[in-house]
């Protein structure tokens, strides 16, 4: 593991952005899962940036995104709406470059990747109950791949569906990628800023592995780039 | 060949850093060659101030020169001596991450980086003269690895010799890295500016292989990036 | 490169298909490329045993022809019908594990292979007249990756045609992965074996690069093996 | 994971041989950790029959040991004793080529390694108690890479070193890889034959991750390969 304690979030994110842009540049396929949300804002700004004069560049970069659930009537995809919205619509990335992980996939999905040549790089943040993609503390089973997981009053983490879905139409299942199938990732990339996650991390990297804070489990990656900007850093 | 028309030096500068960042921030030992001169002055000033902070991150980075030469009394290196000045020195490169080739271990070179597991990147510039590395016009073989040239007469690039070394006093030989060390190298990565090189480009791209001009070799190699600015892609 | 000369033409078997199924037996898709004729036949017999007993696990193996053309009335494919006759039928091989090169898509062959993750092996014999591949005497374009070749009268190869077309319906043009593909090879395999190969061997290995002897380039190929039986090597 | 059943012990030492001639006939530096013992005794001799001719093909051909413990007033090393026994003696690798891991650089060893440029095949065996390299049942500890094990009375396994020495001189520790290590292999291939270890490679295959059977740990491994013969394979 390389930890990275870099000054600013905006030093996060372009270091994040250098690494997405020096695989991308390369004359091959690339293959990279993201994530969305509140952390890799500067990212995409940085990579929609690029897009608009390296669109080119990319036409063979791939994106596949490591979870998602249906909402709503509309059976609405939360993540690639998400990243539709933050990302791939901003950059202009072509549809045929964006690969879905649905709720009718997923138990195809890593043996889709596979065949694809196997994820490049994944860019992962770190939850504050210390999960990562959909691994939630107490329902992560380490030894899965790509799985689905049951929406369960029984977890701590309802709530959040609680919230998600104020119509209280929660979905019965979410899907994910499992630690199985980031253990596949050429190069995980995990990117953390702000002082809320200062004791996140270093829960992260003190505690033993427990699926009670399921990033625990992340030290064992072969490849793992751990950014973090000042004040993520300031409980370490 | 991916071939990347970014619009100014800087853009050029901060591409070719973030290739060699992405590389470098990986948990693994990262061997990178590395050109002098004026092209990457500021790629280096970029990563310069990189080192500031992630000097512990790049410990397992090591560096590998791709010519020298030996001039003067004092047999001073030529290739490491710029090196020394431009990047290792202000960055604080520790020695032990620098790997020389010299005049005299040359023939086991190739081996040595071999051994070491391959090159992962390197940054060349391409010269007005069509040269890379110290392959040169008329003098280069493309079935060459690193090897010793004869710094002959007879030679239209002599005359180059003779303004570096003013005292007439020009070594007999300089060392190089050839066309077939290049194409062991993961990512060959050619980075070009200013309108001075607009023609010379454009010949790269356009001439068959020749080794009148021995850049029009490289496009062979199975992954290559070119960085141009606006000015160096002025012509295509 | 690495020249490895064993015993027997059994021995030069095996130790090809030793390398191919070190290859096809990790998790992970992996992309071959063969060619067909005389030289492989005791490696099919090899393979075709383990595809018996393995053809499961070979599931994520494809295989990709290198060359092709098209004759005959009913534009029977040349090297896929040997192919399907010498290996891929008698193995059990699936149809969506072969990727066919044929002469209409030759233009998108070298995209399609980079979108499917590059090859990993690629198995070659030796001309007796130099040739690799379709890469013929005096034809050959060193610069060219997958592309389209005349069959001229004024190649010294034409007869060839001659014989494979005995009713002179010879095609206009056939189809070749070219050097630059090549390179792009990540294991790149020689085998040859018999006393009429000992003299093409010696000048594959000592004459300079030339499109009058094309296997001469092979040499820079960044990772080579070449695997020869007694006779082959009786002349090195 | 790819999980290959032979038919016969031969058949088994035959693939495993296989896969590592496959990787080492690359033109490139190869590292190998592999385990010694009565599992791999057969592909032993194939691998020593190959070192006869080929020496000179393995000379960057790298053996790196994954346990080890000293015994005896002349702290005979365990581990390296029996490789030199079974393997490196009767082949005749040269002792530049056998990197060890000892009671005394073991916590380097990962770094080493590292720089090495990481190991590329990993043969094991299948403890009966479900432990791999010396990742015993109930001490393991899956998150740590190269260590040291106390080999204390109160585990299961104190047992076999009473036996390993009989005159009561039981070493206080011994070293061992650990699962972090394994994960960074980049190809992982577990070799089990015969009828006693069937009920063992079922338990590993569907017992969930466990400290009491740490060889269920494996399936993790982003590149694994199980070869197993009929009777091993035959509680499957």
């Amino acid at each position: 593991m390389k930890k990275i304690a870099v000054d600013t979030y905006e030093d996060m994110s372009q270091l994040m952005a250098s690494i997405l842009l020096g695989e991308m540049v390369k004359d091959k396929r690339s293959n990279i899962s993201i994530t969305g949300g509140s952390t890799p804002i500067r990212t995409f700004e940085i990579m929609i940036e690029k897009y608009k004069t390296m669109k080119e560049v990319f036409s063979d970069t791939y994106f596949y995104n490591f979870d998602n659930a249906e909402i709503g009537e509309d059976k609405k995809s939360t993540t690639n709406t998400l990243l539709n919205n933050q990302f791939y619509g901003p950059a202009g990335v072509d549809s045929k470059n964006i690969k879905l992980l649905t709720m009718n996939n997923y138990d195809q999905y890593d043996q889709m990747i596979k065949e694809d040549g196997g994820l490049d790089i994944m860019m992962i943040g770190l939850g504050l109950n210390g999960h990562f993609c959909g691994n939630e503390p107490y329902s992560t089973d380490f030894s899965k791949g790509t799985h689905r997981v049951k929406i369960d009053k029984k977890y701590p983490w309802y709530s959040v569906w609680e919230d998600i879905c104020p119509d209280g139409n929660i979905p019965e299942y979410y899907v994910t990628m499992g630690f199985k199938s980031l253990l596949k990732v050429k190069h995980l990339v995990l990117i953390v800023n702000g002082r809320a996650k200062a004791e996140v991390v270093k829960k992260m990297l003190s505690l033993d592995i427990t699926n009670e804070f399921p990033s625990t489990a992340l030290l064992l990656h072969p490849n793992l780039t751990i950014i973090l900007d000042k004040e993520a850093a300031s409980k370490l």
